[in-house]
């Protein structure tokens, strides 16, 4: 048997029904950001290897796949082989995410830009991830960014605009949790844990979900990080939702991040928000308030995002304020239902094998014209698996048309499937 | 002065009104090929390296981005200093075009296709091509393809979804030339060439717009093709048109493909095709009819394709008849006027510096959910600026809102550029 064809590892093709319904659902969601203000951008897959590279995308940057200089010669081999040096190859890579190419944008086109720019990208990003279920070597990511606004009002339109666009995709059930790296922040300083150990505390109360409030603890040990009541406080606020910002709140509790989250609440009424003060999101970089979509089925998220005010500005050299909202793009347009994609009125023509193409053509003219998608078949002896294929790449009628027929409106539709 | 920041050489970023108009354009493409029967499909943007250098890309393979291997350790470098060939280190590739990878996912994917598989493609190609004017090295394909239809219903229906594309982009003016590949070679077997100059010679040929009839019988008379009247048979046939299948035709036509030339006429009264027996098509894969889209105002094509029975079959190890209609979208994009995007009902909300988010959001909030594309805007100094960065963004208009508004049917919406 022949050697099996297949895409390259851990990349996927996508036949008509699921590209239609991807489409359907990207559609969904650019008209929806564009309603709430937001702009789409694009930028070239590619970025320079030393932009890549530069540190913004954390471990990430060790997934890209990089793009080998043309014309290399021997010497140039030669030299690598000599430094080890296999990064010294390549001029380019393909982008990890969209972060890194938007501040490469904005670095680019800031001048061209509103004063407080609210992005859209929506884009393919590749990993070289070690192939598993559920996680693919190109993906597409959905950002939506606010450039330019250091007040909360970019958390604000960033959630508004999200939920609005879960609603539109008819993904009912999600809620948003909500927290601000500055209350995590305050809660290490009231355990008296030192600076550096942030970070590594922060990855530990992030395995909460995991491990449990003594699983915490335990771990917190590990790295030093003994206070009184570690576990009692973990306790405590891990379920309090908003009690804890309403009663009579904690002493070590960051005022000001506190009181930016209960603005932000009053300003979405429509939105399941819930506040999880151990929320952290993986990132080293987010600043402020940090957010996460939720659903009750589902013990993964289905996105997230937060503040992240120093990162945009790298590449011009200056402080730029910005939040961004990612939303889970492959694992939601897994969760729409199979029928999601817009079935217009598409139908089938079956025709005989000695039509006349002119004869045909006519017909199918007019139904176009009529705003219907045409199919032209012909008739087949395995006709049942033919109306089954096309019924499954989402036709809804179809007609038997004899070569004496020249008006579409002498045809007879009858349904598919039905 | 700081370096520029770009994006990398010979590839582009699309600002919000660009990647506006290229979306909306799109969207009339997909929804008309797809009126037309087509099934959009996607692939990933990477190939296995030795599909892409498996000879199906004539020229263009060379222009292939290749992406390294994972993982090459000293030793790898060394083989390949030695050998000196780089391809080595590379087991991906970014696609060059369309064809390659449709032909890899016919053969992976023919059992869930139905026999007569009409796809469409929109997606980027990368070429390594030394940057120009008009030349990129990101850029849009769009493809239909019509594969298993061995008749000459599938050039019928490529060109009647092409001409109706073109219609729908409002893109007038436009003609298709179209010959067939079996006429061309009727005249190099009437003028005595042989079978190993055909390919030559075609080449030759289809300079005849730079280089005229005198120059082409020099250039042939150069590969040792002399028969007589070369140049005044190309003077014959050049403009002859039509009337050069309905008269008196020449003895050497081959007679099988000027009927199906006639009949396909005949099948697309609405179209303005054009018959040149001279057009050749650069690709050497063409096997039967060939055509291209001309516009009188632009001294190259916006499109083309044609019969490639040989090709789509390759990775399946069996013949699988194959036609396409390539639309070259970054050219249409730019003929289509500046203002082709959709504009949407679309405000800017112009408040005040201390506005109240909570009731910022549910004035947006009203507005959005009765379909109006919504931003907001800090009232500032550059107030003209900020009108005018809106305009040019697609907004039409734009309303104060007073710290006193609580309902949007308050407010007083003025058009902006009016």
């Amino acid at each position: 048997m022949a050697q099996p064809v297949t895409p390259p590892r851990g990349m996927r093709d996508f036949l008509p029904a699921d590209k239609a319904r991807r489409e359907h659902a990207l559609g969904i969601i650019r008209a929806s950001y564009a309603a709430h203000g937001f702009d789409e951008i694009e930028t070239p897959v590619m970025e320079d290897s030393a932009r890549l590279h530069s540190g913004l995308g954390g471990d990430n940057e060790k997934l890209a796949f990089a793009v080998m200089k043309r014309g290399l010669g021997a010497e140039d081999l030669a030299a690598a082989a000599e430094s080890g040096d296999t990064l010294a190859l390549a001029d380019l890579g393909l982008r990890f995410d969209l972060t890194v190419p938007l501040a490469r944008f904005y670095a680019t086109h800031r001048a061209a830009l509103p004063g407080v720019f609210r992005s859209i990208q929506i884009a393919p990003v590749w990993r070289a991830e070690r192939p598993q279920k559920g996680r693919f070597r190109q993906f597409v990511q959905c950002d939506i960014d606010i450039i330019g606004e250091a007040g909360q009002l970019a958390e604000i339109e960033l959630i508004g605009a999200t939920a609005g666009t879960l609603d539109a995709l008819g993904l009912t059930g999600c809620s948003i949790r909500i927290n601000d790296r500055r209350i995590l922040q305050a809660l290490l300083a009231h355990w008296g844990v030192a600076d550096g150990l942030y970070e590594r505390a922060l990855i530990t109360i992030d395995k909460l979900d995991k491990i449990g409030t003594g699983g915490v603890a335990d771990e917190l040990a590990g790295l030093g990080i003994e206070a009184n009541g570690i576990a009692a406080t973990l306790d405590d606020i891990a379920n309090a939702g908003w009690e804890l910002l309403e009663g009579e709140v904690p002493a070590w509790l960051d005022r000001e991040a506190y009181g930016e989250l209960l603005a932000l609440r009053a300003a979405l009424p429509g939105v399941e928000l819930v506040f999880d003060p151990t929320l952290v999101r993986g990132m080293g970089y987010y600043t402020g308030t940090i957010f996460e979509i939720a659903h009750p089925d589902l013990g993964y998220s289905l996105g997230g995002g937060g503040r992240y005010d120093g990162m945009i500005g790298r590449f011009l050299g200056s402080e730029v304020p910005a939040c961004g909202f990612s939303i889970g793009f492959e694992r939601i347009v897994d969760l729409l239902p199979a029928d999601a994609a817009s079935k217009a009125n598409a139908v089938v023509l079956v025709h005989e094998k000695d039509a006349d193409a002119a004869q045909l053509m006519a017909i199918k003219r007019q139904l176009v014209a009529s705003g219907t998608r045409v199919r032209l078949e012909k008739r087949a002896k395995n006709f049942k698996a033919l109306l089954e294929r096309a019924e499954a790449d989402g036709f809804t009628g179809f007609a038997l048309l004899g070569n004496d027929v020249t008006d579409a409106g002498a045809l007879e539709f009858k349904p598919l499937g039905g």
